[in-house]
């Protein structure tokens, strides 16, 4: 059976040491210092390990039941989302005007790293909750506001998305839900969603659905969709509970993975629905609240990635098999331990120093995302609006291939479901597919985000990268390894990128066949810069009084394999990328 | 629901026009002219349509069954595999002394690729089977082959391999299970065996398990290993059966995929069984079968990315969603197909250039096992030793990947049980375990394969791209986009080779440290290889009269997307290679 463990010291090192969260000049991080954070980390670890966690593998094998309608989630879920609930561990930086704890996006992010990495399923209730909260937050009126969020800040209501239809998903224009209007000001809603996480449950007391709908007579396409609350039970102006709605659940959805979580299709028969935000907005109102659903998408491929590699360290430190080659190591015993054999540590290598720098990637995102807010810092707002398609992307991506690597160590125990390694990958697998499909994160960040105020934002990107290795061109540390690869890889992503403004408008295709390398070559120039942060950071701890040579010591050994053996990937992103569209189109559809 | 058609086009190519088989001076090939191979496999690919790709998805749902100490393998299997057996599928290549065809084994493997396509678990049945025949074949007294041979011919009776322990996978050496020498001359064979696939179930009169196990005595260690005979149920002299023997099935293992294939842990309680081969030699008996048994799971690798292949073509041809950016292409419909979108194309372009890549690959590898066997070929026996390594390791990595890549088309459909493509993955997902982790066969490349008869076979391996690229350097087709690309690659090989080789005795780690690069930059020259020859072949069709343009258009398109597109690959894993141990064993293991 595998455990988990939250790694509260690598948070630490991230939030305090390499961020300095708590002296940033961010409204509100005063009151992240070290020991608070440290606090609620601990807290949120133990939570994981003794309640969460053990609920995984039960969440994979019962999965969530319909019946007479009605969703029964797995054993032992609806008490331990009593105890998050009740923990406060889901209001943690909703507003404190409606109940919410008011802390930065940043807390709300570390502590779901640990959430995610220990039951991804079961955390995913109160992350659709949350995206539902900000949406309301964001657009509702003050009377919407008063009525739904106090009861979504501690979960007693949970959320829901509603965007896809069985003909539609990435491309919404074509949605045929509608919304005719009733004379109170209310919404007819009328249609079919599906793919709807966390769609209904018995763990909460209402459901509030945000469903995205065409009101009859408005705009063709995706200009016609606007945005919907649709209470499961109608709730009256004193926020008392009434009559069920005409919402119900059409079928849970037989998955790969994440069994835990249902996933339903649902069925709007003329439910009563409470517009949000502008009519005709709706995808407005939607992306407002995408640069936040998609950071959390990034987390759970890394979070999916770090409890895999746990157990397979674990499983390496412990299972005997072969001898070292360059000597034997446990003379004792009838073998070595698997982790003396070099491929097996280049394994572990790949995972951990892909875990740690994506951590760190996310919480810097996490950090820029509240400047973007609560200091309403446009470049934050814009750097971040770039950044998101490759934390998206990219980390989810590399989270499932490092989840399958973890696996692998394992040899043919990985594949057998008791070990529960197969579910990591089974439910890493989801985060590339959801909240846009990989393939439409590299569209966005090739298509629009690279363009975005004038190129202005990757133009910043480039600076803050040289700004960094002119900063640090003399620093011990970095000049062992890393300043040159991220240098080059820089150098990479920029020719990249011009590559792509040379092709721009004469051949968009060009640009578009090397969307996802590009995708990729991004991401990997952003774990280098993030290594990169984090061995200056170790390096200049070392000197400090009591330090902790061991932990500073193994963070920049990981952050120079991470430069020596994952960088070198940009080159190869950027040839693939100058090959243009003439072998990627080549052949007709009808030559396949 | 997915489907599945057999791609005999592309294998009728490989096989006559790339491989020109009927030609070659291999004894019986003879035999297989263009005709006789196209009927063989629309033959296969009919029963493989109608019969077993249907039972593929029931399989998953169903899984095997243990009831009262017997096995029941899903609905329809039974009927399906009686179809195989009377089909004479199971006796292509055995030898005709015991009721074979004895045809190529390059044709065994043809027809392998579209049985192990349309139903993977399923055909674990019979290829478990044709290693047992192959085991017996090789080391059995003419008594053992006149008994075991023919009901194993004909799947009558269904074989096993019993390796795996508990404790040791990979470390054979540790093995507990014992063999005691009966006064008769057979052995009492008592311990457990876990992960045996095929190791029980109910379409069979009989299960013959070959067992490893170390005879009481005998030397330690893996030297000290016997290969036996250990059927599930006792046969006298004249091929009667009698009593069960002392075999038992523990639990059948709950999988992550290939749930139609019985995995079981067999308990051995004093089991008679018969001594195979020479005593404590049985790890020798087990490797005269691994290049057979390794390129067997190679092709299992690809032909998963097949399938998934053409059922992620068939939904981008299908699926509308958004439109092309260079103009609308589908004016009527609502929007266009996904297939016009560049990022759609260079994944369907990745998937189609691998498969095909890795098809010329198993059917030359086929060959080099023929010319081997047949023609006692030892330079061929050398050089398939060396590539049987990267067949295995790198077409199932690959293999799943593109699997990966295949479900990704879907979306969020793609996630979706119902719609099968997570299947072709989880299934997919144990070709890169079993049989030798990749890992594993990384560490045999490497460390036993390059340096095998001196180096010979490797410099066999560089002599024959030198010389291809030389034959053809005035080829017009080669000329755009195939011969630069493919020798820029093979320096990138060799440099590897060089820097193991420098390395080599003083720092045995650096070579370890880039094996697994090296299995992969070493896939990626192969398929370079297959697909200048395939292009080379294409290019001189074309001048035929009654060409099929369309077709080698195609082929060539598809090959300069691979040259352009993946073998830039090399460039990275030798980069990799090149920074050895350091950064790779810098942490100790408690430093993790």
């Amino acid at each position: 059976m595998p455990s988990y463990i939250a790694p509260t010291k690598d948070m630490q090192f991230v939030l305090h040491d390499v961020l300095k969260a708590s002296t940033q000049d961010i409204s509100g991080y005063d009151e992240i210092d070290r020991d608070f954070t440290g606090a609620v980390l601990e807290e949120a670890g133990r939570m994981a390990s003794e309640v969460l966690h053990p609920l995984n593998v039960v969440g994979d094998r019962e999965g969530c039941v319909l019946e007479n309608g009605v969703v029964r989630t797995p054993t032992g879920f609806k008490a331990a989302f009593d105890q998050v609930r009740d923990g406060g561990w889901t209001a943690l930086d909703c507003d404190t005007e409606y109940g919410g704890q008011g802390l930065p996006y940043l807390m709300h992010t570390a502590v779901g790293e640990i959430l995610s990495s220990s039951n991804m399923a079961f955390n995913m209730y109160q992350g659709l909750t949350h995206g539902a909260y900000s949406a309301i937050h964001a657009h509702g009126t003050d009377a919407q506001k008063q009525k739904w969020l106090p009861k979504l800040t501690t979960c007693e209501w949970t959320g829901t998305m509603n965007l896809t239809e069985p003909h539609c998903g990435t491309d919404l224009g074509l949605m045929r839900t509608k919304a005719e209007p009733h004379d109170d000001g209310s919404y007819k809603i009328t249609g079919q969603k599906i793919f709807i996480s966390a769609g209904d449950h018995d763990m909460a007391d209402n459901i509030v659905h945000l469903v995205l709908a065409k009101i009859a007579g408005g705009p063709e396409g995706i200009k016609g969709v606007s945005l919907f609350i649709v209470p499961k039970i109608m709730v009256d102006d004193d926020g008392n509970l009434g009559a069920l709605n005409d919402v119900s659940v059409g079928k849970i959805e037989e998955k790969m993975g994440i069994h835990g979580n249902s996933t339903c299709v649902m069925n709007y028969d003329g439910a009563t629905g409470y517009l949000l935000g502008e009519a005709h907005k709706g995808m407005r109102a939607m992306f407002t609240m995408m640069n936040e659903a998609r950071l959390g998408v990034g987390l759970q491929g890394y979070a999916q990635a770090e409890i895999a590699y746990q157990n397979a360290l674990a499983y390496a430190l412990d299972r005997l098999q072969g001898r070292d080659v360059t000597g034997v190591k446990n003379p004792d015993g009838p073998a070595d331990p698997l982790i003396v054999h070099p491929d097996i540590r280049r394994n572990l290598m790949d995972q951990k120093s892909f875990v740690e720098g994506a951590r760190a990637f996310v919480f810097w995102g996490a950090m820029m995302i509240d400047r973007a807010h609560r200091n309403e810092d446009k470049d934050a707002d814009g750097l971040i609006s770039l950044l998101t398609p490759v934390i998206k992307g990219f980390l989810t991506d590399k989270g499932y291939e490092m989840a399958t690597n973890a696996q692998q160590v394992y040899g043919g125990h990985g594949y057998i479901e008791e070990w529960g390694m197969s579910q990591f990958v089974r439910d890493a697998r989801i985060a590339q597919i959801y909240e846009g499909a990989n393939g439409v994160q590299a569209l966005d960040l090739v298509g629009r985000k690279l363009a975005l105020d004038g190129g202005k934002h990757v133009m910043a990107f480039f600076d803050m990268v040289k700004t960094f290795c002119k900063d640090n061109a003399e620093d011990e540390t970095l000049k062992a390894g890393f300043l040159e690869p991220l240098k080059a890889a820089s150098k990479d992503l920029q020719a990249a990128g011009m590559y792509f403004m040379q092709q721009g408008m004469k051949n968009p295709n060009a640009a578009l066949s090397g969307s996802y390398d590009f995708m990729h070559l991004f991401g990997h120039v952003c774990l280098g810069l993030m290594w990169a942060r984090m061995a200056q950071a170790a390096g200049s701890k070392l000197g400090e009084a009591g330090a902790d040579r061991d932990f500073l010591d193994a963070k920049i050994a990981t952050g120079r394999y991470y430069m020596a053996r994952q960088l070198p990937a940009t080159g190869m992103h950027l040839a693939r990328i100058q090959t243009g569209s003439e072998t990627v189109m080549a052949l007709e559809p009808t030559a396949f």
